[in-house]
């Protein structure tokens, strides 16, 4: 199955547009307990409050090779039915962008991954080629030096809406949606205007700041869904005690009817 | 010993602006010959013509937990002389940049890494925050695609000649570093022009058609230096067959030969 009907299928059977993000921080974490099992407690916990899950490869690398270990583990214990997002990040050019769509989708069997739009567009193509799988072009980032470059603008036209043109141009496979953070409302809301039926990675709500009614609003499809809102510290850390899985499971449920709300009302 | 001494140390030791990209791809190597085997071979084979190698992390990626294995056994193997380039072109926003910064030098022990600006200051900070490492900005790089989105024109300036001027503006600690391709020379002489002190990472000699003569001199800073020029399948595969270490010697035995042609012609 490809990623678009997974995630589809995902949201609607979980009827949620949260995703998780695995990004495992080992001082954040409860003592003693290691990377693989707090991300098991975590997905057992929260996996019918979830559209996605997205595990963010920085946090597994500083940990070495356990450390990616225990990202093939945690990989492992996520529910077949549940799409997973490899946050990578990744871009370079062909003949090496084909390397990490191998390691991203062949080698570690994510079903979507975030690739990195500044080399353009041979950089990007090897991704794409795998149609059943998902890519999220970097359009608007979260943090706040997002606006060095993304915010140039060419001809009345900023950067990060060219990166978000040129996806309309190169999705030939239908496979292609974009990054866009919580942090910019309107950016975002400009974002879903021109791209109505891509889908929509937004992370930067809980911890960044985000307001999430606002960010529903603004990123869902006509039909309500095509928008995966990430959060990762505000669900991970919710408690630093043993009950870490329990109070991420309440947080994510809270963040998850708040999302909903905000659809139904506007379904209303 | 910081990275800018180091690899001007390398650079007067061995006479040489050759960096060997260490990208090894199983296809193209010799029969029944492993990875770290293969890497071990042309780092004995060339390490007194090296000013650097360069490994790029997708190759190791794409091979699983067996390729990082190998890439670790790589470095062990590196001699303590010769600056090692982690090519990861990485970025992320602040928080998680740190994470890549941690892989790259501290669990990695890389003497620099490459860095993606596409999202701007913050994800940068993170890396050049280690002063002892040397941080390569991808300004204009090597691949067809470059085109895309790094020479959209702000105010009649293109925008890989801002990732410059702003890694200017960064460079508080003096390690940073860019990324421009050897086929694109007038770019390069350009950014040479902007940053004469720089050190500049010039992939994209040898199967990727830069011509050597030209990046040699367009390169060089004023003291005939400060130019990484990385080759990294015409040496690597030079030969394919049982001798193929040697032959990866007489390709980068050549190619130094050549830049220093240059090198010495521009002194006289």
């Amino acid at each position: 199955m490809g990623f678009r009907r997974k995630l589809r299928e995902a949201i609607d059977r979980n009827d949620t547009l949260l995703c998780i993000g695995l990004d495992p921080e080992p001082l954040q974490m409860p003592p003693g307990v290691g990377i693989a099992d707090f991300n098991r407690a975590i997905v057992e916990a929260t996996s019918d409050l979830v559209c996605a899950y997205k595990p963010n490869l920085a946090f597994y690398e500083a940990e070495g090779i356990g450390g990616l270990r225990a990202l093939e583990e945690t990989l492992r214990h996520i529910p077949a039915g549940i799409p997973v997002i490899g946050d990578a990040k990744r871009g370079d050019i062909g003949n090496t962008a084909k390397k990490y769509a191998q390691a991203l989708f062949d080698s570690m069997g994510f079903d979507a991954a975030t690739v990195n739009p500044y080399l353009g567009y041979d950089s990007v193509e090897p991704f794409i080629s795998y149609p059943k799988k998902g890519v999220f072009l970097l359009c608007r980032t979260s943090n706040p030096s997002a606006k060095d470059f993304q915010d140039l603008q060419y001809d009345g036209v900023p950067l990060y809406e060219l990166v978000a043109r040129k996806a309309l141009d190169w999705n030939v496979h239908g496979n292609i949606g974009l990054v866009v953070g919580a942090t910019y409302p309107q950016e975002l809301e400009r974002i879903r205007r021109l791209c109505p039926t891509m889908p929509l990675l937004i992370p930067g709500v809980g911890s960044q700041g985000g307001d999430l009614p606002t960010v529903t609003r603004f990123g869902i499809d006509e039909s309500g869904g095509n928008a995966i809102i990430n959060v990762s510290r505000a669900v991970l850390y919710a408690s630093k005690g043993p009950d870490f899985a329990t109070a991420a499971r309440a947080a994510a449920e809270a963040l998850r009817d708040t999302m909903n709300a905000t659809r139904s009302h506007r379904e209303a």
